[in-house]
């Protein structure tokens, strides 16, 4: 096996009936992706979405992740989806399904070290339900079928990047998720990414509560769990500081420039920032495995599928993050 | 008593040791309040800080409210601190004792009608609570002192507006203060300040938990107690939808316009995009009180007080709103 920086990139194709055929055959249709490239998808689907959008991609059919080559849309075709099946916009088990494996595929290929990264375009996780009862997620099944306990997303920006202690649970479950070895893993696995992604990381850590619990005044959780973590990574040499207050520690990294990555104690903490910076433009990195996977940022906007509207921005970023980490799977 | 569009405004000078009093010297000095208001805090403290940063601002003690004019800094002298109490910067019971009362004082001349409406400056909730243990903030102060049990904080910028369910409580209380009941209230709330800020109101409601919970698989309190709520105001004739996925809704909110106000779930829900959206200029409204109060959105900075470096605009802003709804209290 050759190095890794010699593999193709892995591309799944998400939902059939969302936006991400479109997505994937404007990139290349706009000359957007350099890299040789697999998809792991439906050539049906590709094939009715490129006639459909009247796009002039070459697409081919490839055996083994090997074969990809840069300039032509390479598809390992699962062969899930019949032309029949394909309704875009509505929600369907056989394309949750479909989306699933393409998922499941591609994690193998790179688990395998077939493929460098994988670059994962939207699923539908109420499609997926219909099938796979409990599927909370594309991070939490990558987590699965990599092995891996301590996974959590990382949402990077130009102007910010934010990682979670915990991602898709109740907010409740996410008040029970911060504990201090818990917050101490998610501060080195979020270093250990800066440092790739960034020349100098300055990590700041966010509080959980109001005003980050005003010593105490507003809850312990501050105190008993986020302090400790902090002092402990430091001890251990990262760069990082905190808790701060939550509102007011967005505007230090992104408008006074004081850090730039900052680790959140939960999902919407870090994602109604990030999003508000940069809706376009985030990419989803897990941490944690021991693949590398880069995400577009968005779901599958069933409601402007296959209409050439969604914007490509998030997918040529994440193939981005892909090619200039290619092959190095970020954890601590 | 004349209407209360001939009351002055009362203006509380905030902790002594904060940067209020520079702030309010300096909006005098740039003539920016053009209002009759008089300000409760203490000549000395005023007096130090106006020779200290060496500013020309007229002061003048009056015994009444109505006997404040513009064009003068009014000061209805408390007479609490000492020259030698006087520390900038430091935390201090005897500023903090001295901000409470000024607080105090201000609300019953509002409550008596004396005065149109209270602005305040950056109190200390630490310096405070070495006086009056317990103490949480203005907010919950104003509704103590006013009798009023359902108050809330709405944030006012140009750009969005927000309110809260909950304000100054741990994250554990403030879902468990997501209730049918209690967001039906601020959504009315909202709704009657609203239509006093902004044209048409567009109001739109977040969920508490990631993705609003997609159906039940993060959390319930989407299905139980908000969506019960939206439901019920629109009953009502509210003009609002909800909930949403937060993290998606503010985006929706401030880059493509579709709601103008949005009913936050807990205090960083809405405080963290405001704050990034409008650091300086963002304005803090007390709902619920039978008395208007508007504030600056930031805190004492006891890091730059007295030296001339505080930022202004919150404080012009909160004179403007203050004006604007003036004698108005924002109850529904």
């Amino acid at each position: 096996m050759s190095s890794s920086s010699a593999q193709p990139l892995a591309i799944t194709l998400g939902d059939p009936h969302g936006i991400g055929p479109e997505i994937l055959l404007r990139a290349y249709a706009e000359s957007a992706v350099p890299d040789a490239a697999v998809v792991f998808g439906d050539l049906t689907v590709i094939e009715a979405c490129r006639r459909h959008l009247g796009l002039a991609v070459p697409v081919r059919v490839v055996q083994r992740a090997e074969d990809a080559t840069p300039g032509s849309l390479c598809v390992m075709d699962a062969a899930l989806m019949r032309e029949a099946d394909i309704a875009p916009g509505q929600l369907s088990a056989t394309a949750g399904a479909a989306a699933y494996a393409y998922v499941a595929e591609a994690a193998r290929a790179a688990l395998r070290h077939e493929v460098a990264a994988v670059v994962t375009l939207p699923i539908n996780k109420e499609a997926i339900q219909l099938t796979h009862p409990g599927f909370s997620g594309h991070t939490e099944l990558l987590g699965e079928l990599c092995g891996a306990p301590d996974v959590t997303i990382l949402l990077a920006s130009g102007k910010l990047i934010v990682s979670h202690v915990s991602t898709h649970v109740s907010l409740s479950q996410a008040i029970a998720r911060v504990k201090r070895e818990r917050v101490l893993r998610i501060i080195e696995l979020t270093h250990a990414a800066v440092s790739r992604l960034r020349a100098a990381p300055r990590l700041a850590v966010a509080g959980l509560n109001p005003h980050a619990s005003e010593n105490g005044l507003f809850g312990i959780e501050e105190e008993l769990e986020i302090r400790p973590a902090v002092l402990d990574a430091q001890a251990r040499g990262i760069p990082v500081d905190g808790p701060f207050a939550p509102d007011t520690l967005f505007y230090l990294a992104v408008r006074e420039q004081q850090y730039n990555a900052i680790v959140c104690m939960y999902h919407d903490q870090g994602h109604i920032p990030l999003k508000l910076l940069d809706f376009d433009g985030g990419v989803n990195i897990t941490l944690g495995l021991p693949i590398l996977r880069t995400s577009v940022d968005h779901g599958t906007a069933f409601n402007i599928a296959w209409q050439g509207k969604a914007r490509i921005h998030s997918f040529l970023e994440a193939l981005r993050y892909a090619r200039e980490l290619r092959g190095v799977p970020l954890t601590a």
